[in-house]
């Protein structure tokens, strides 16, 4: 995946120069990174990591390409990043690497997949083609998934529809991290969702959000920096905003998209509910405060998803052509501040797939690569091989 | 459905007393109100006054329903508010009450509906029909709309999906009012989403919100109170978050839900985006900018609407359960306000539509009831009869 998405890149008009949003997206830490690594390279790496815990091939193939699309895109909490994680659960029987997705259930639009507790990005990958193949029939279809594991960035999915001509949605549910308003007892995930829509020659929208208003990692690097948080980020024990970063990390309670009750933070909560209905409550899996800890590997996590893909074509002819004139007129709107244009979603992603292009790899931070190192030698393949700025 | 609502509340286990979320969810104002309105009566004098301008008996009944439906859930600035806004598109020809929704192409599961500049409760009862139709058939219906008008309350429609056990969403773009993340120019309405699922006896998640932080009618009734507004409601033309009320209902941008930027106010403006992509993009009406300025009237609305079905038994048994089982844990949650319970989307209108019951009809301020003499005189029809508390 993320190879075609280069040379996508490189054929259509992709190469757009537009600054990023600062600090509001990503994890941004590559940048102090001294050492490149070619995309090919991480890819290869992850590919002998998962194939010497025994995972197909394919499967391997599969999930390094999420982890490095991921990577690629920008989202490095949810790259490389992950690869130790996933590595400990295939070797602790947390997770089957080599399970595969089974249809319990269909009709000429829906499809439910039961994931036999295999890696996400496989169970994924499957599901949206279930849902590209039941959009072509009936110009719509609604796949949802019991028994999966973390997926990635819920953004890869909506691409595989796009990359086809067709409308892509992805929602997963995740482990109790969110206070319902009013509550002071995180009961809900972050549970993000996607859609992405294809515009003309390669221009696309993607929206890839959790549905709180900021991610734990935020919180993470807060604390690290000893900043302090906005209100509207996160709760403390007793269930009031912090702003603390510490308190806050400890706490482990992020307050939905909004914030608090006056700036609407109940409609954030709602949007999560939204996920936990499409997910947990369609697909029998786990859901809200039934899902096991954030963090915890102790038992399986038997997350549900759910892809929806939607032809355009099946409505008003000349969809792409809309999506141009918006986004056209969105791009070139006068910004408060000019060192800042306004952005159109999937813009600030595609401004890292350019640097990246442009400096030949993906920084990885140093403890990464330390990572790195130790699961080589562990694992005994070939050490990722990366080279000086 | 006002009246089969009633029943439905009566029937079933809706009657839990729950307080409401405070100037959160609705216009309250019809708390200081003298005046009560049997729902019955409300509703006759609807339908006479769109008989009275021509509106066949049905479309009458239809619209009107409609309208009550939104008083009685609490939402007064979607009900009879807007009769004398109707009535007056009506007569000058802005809309046609008796346009009938007309299919223009369809798959088993999807649904592209002219709604001939319709009145939109007309439009929105008969693409949910369609969309419910499909669900039964393949498990999911999608019906989008071109060439409609406002609808009302979003969750109307997800209410009419719940009433026959499917999951119900709607959406619909809605004239320029919400400004996008770093830029200065209302470019995208407030554009709200509703999604409902049904719960065991009669109980349902509902969820009918806009994609802003906070609703035009909000900074309005701050301004008449002369009371500041929080960051995160409103800009100023300068693009920059105004907290004096009316400097912000001058300037006419509304800030997307989450706020600032750091608040991830970029999501909320994603929101917006998704809803554009399944009304506007899809369906071929108007959108974003090209929407007529709100408040006016001096052209058609061409408004885009979705409308989705899903049928949870395609996919895994027990979905009712789940939904009762996940309500009740979030409503047994401590709160942090021992007066102020934790509450399930839906509640607070269920808790309007208690005290509707007890009270015996609607609490309309006296302006309404103004308005409704003026109408009443002018179209020569039977005034609204109310009785004093």
């Amino acid at each position: 995946m993320v190879l075609s998405s280069v040379r996508f890149m490189r054929q259509q008009r992709f190469c757009r120069c537009r600054k990023r949003y600062k600090n509001a997206h990503h994890n941004t830490y590559s940048t102090e990174a001294a050492l490149i690594t070619p995309l090919d390279e991480a890819k290869r790496f992850m590919v002998d990591c998962f194939v010497a815990v025994k995972t197909s091939q394919d499967n391997a193939q599969i999930i390094a390409d999420n982890l490095v699309e991921a990577d690629f895109r920008g989202h490095y909490s949810h790259g490389m990043n992950r690869l130790d994680m996933y590595i400990r659960d295939i070797q602790h029987g947390t997770t089957d690497p080599n399970a595969k997705p089974e249809i319990e259930k269909q009709t000429a639009a829906t499809v439910l997949v039961n994931g036999h507790n295999g890696m996400g990005a496989v169970v994924g990958k499957k599901c949206m083609e279930f849902a590209i193949d039941k959009a072509r029939e009936t110009g719509v279809g609604v796949v949802v998934a019991h028994s999966s594991n973390h997926y990635g960035i819920a953004g890869i999915y909506a691409q595989q529809a796009i990359k086809v001509g067709l409308i892509g949605m992805s929602f997963t549910n995740t482990s109790p991290l969110m206070t319902p308003t009013r509550a002071k007892q995180a009961t809900l995930g972050t549970n993000p969702m996607a859609l992405g829509a294809p515009a003309l020659n390669g221009d696309y929208f993607l929206l890839d959000m959790a549905t709180t208003g900021a991610a734990l990692g935020k919180i993470e690097l807060a604390k690290r920096k000893q900043q302090p948080l906005p209100i509207g980020w996160a709760l403390n024990d007793e269930g009031k905003p912090e702003t603390n970063a510490e308190i806050a990390y400890n706490a482990m309670q992020l307050m939905p998209l909004g914030g608090t009750e006056l700036n609407s933070g109940y409609k954030g909560y709602g949007l999560s509910m939204l996920v936990e209905v499409l997910c947990g409550m369609l697909s029998g899996s786990a859901y809200g405060p039934n899902i096991r800890k954030w963090g915890k590997s102790d038992k399986i996590a038997n997350l549900g998803q759910c892809f929806i893909a939607i032809d355009p074509k099946v409505f008003a002819p000349g969809f792409e052509q809309r999506m141009t004139d918006l986004m056209g007129y969105i791009r070139k709107l006068s910004p408060v501040d000019p060192k800042l244009p306004v952005l159109v979603h999937g813009d600030p992603e595609r401004n890292h797939m350019n640097k990246v292009c442009q400096e030949g790899g993906l920084r990885y931070v140093e403890n990464q690569h330390k990572t790195n190192a130790k699961l080589a030698d562990q694992l005994k393949i070939t050490p990722m091989v990366s080279k000086s700025c």
